[in-house]
């Protein structure tokens, strides 16, 4: 068995913003040699999601409003962990999001139909943070 | 490490339907001949949700209610995305209800809790749509 | 490839209540001798969650809050699963925090970011109830 570990490195200049990283993923796919496996793409960060859908950006402002409407930002005094903090929202957006993806690889490539697309979600930015790949397989 | 690919094809003849995939998955590591090992299941389309949860007709039935209500299809106009498509619904109730599920393979079975069924929720049918099963290990 | 299988067994004294089991997935993936592959960690039942997030007591005040807007327990009749069950709600609330998480295995440590902790979520408590550790790798 093989395995294959790399890190993405964002710093996203808004409190929120997506990132395409499907051509990164497949990149670091390439790296590995892996042509049977698994490989998973995860948020290393809370506030962060990695997520599957439509590279559409009707389709991304909708997310937006859509999770501002399920977990509201303001007022902040509405969350016991914005004690400290001022981002309690964003931990709450990135559990509707999810916090990884798992895709199968076949033959070298990502298995994909055809419009899945990998995103990394920033839901509190203006700072780095990180995403991890790992693949392992054969 | 042995691997196996299986595409399951659907065409749910309404906008949304569940279907219960399990025989199908088990029948799927069956041909693999895999006996320890990880199982990913995953729609192929955007979509779409495969997740797991109780085959229990009353849950059903909330899903869908429950589904209305935080990202309610009707009116269209509500989602940028529905300008040349109408399934901006489609792509939130799949977020909420997840892409995919990774289940334990041990001893040649599905490793599976007293009442875990996979289902395949199409949340925009009337058309021919697949989900992936990749399955790895020895 | 070796692999490596726990069960993990709670009794929560509540309907719903946190545990976090990062330290108990740390020790199986010792006594598995893994180092590097694929960590999966699910709640074995329909009405618990296994999720990653941050261990601040505040934050889990406001998932209480949110889960209960979202997917709120009473009344039980408005929910058709509620015929001989009283847990809808508990079903619900699990699709939304996730059945399951993947994490990376690196070096023979889970590959986390700086925040990240494993918790069991459970949603119908005042029973035994188990989750899953299945390890895959090398």
């Amino acid at each position: 068995m093989k395995s294959h570990r790399k890190e993405l490195w964002f710093e996203v200049p808004q409190r929120r913003g997506l990132v395409n990283i499907t051509s990164q993923v497949e990149a670091a796919l390439k790296e590995s040699g892996i042509r049977e496996g698994l490989c998973l793409v995860n948020a290393m960060h809370i506030t962060a999601s990695v997520f599957i859908n439509d590279d559409e950006s009707g389709l991304h402002a909708d997310y937006e409003r859509w999770l501002e409407k399920l977990a509201p930002e303001n007022p902040h005094s509405q969350y016991a962990h914005n004690g400290a903090e001022d981002n309690a929202d964003a931990h709450l957006k990135r559990t509707i999001m999810g916090r990884e993806v798992v895709v199968a690889v076949t033959n070298g490539r990502l298995d994909f139909g055809p419009w899945e697309q990998i995103f990394y979600y920033e839901l509190d930015g203006l700072r780095r943070k990180r995403a991890l790949i790992k693949i392992i397989g054969e």
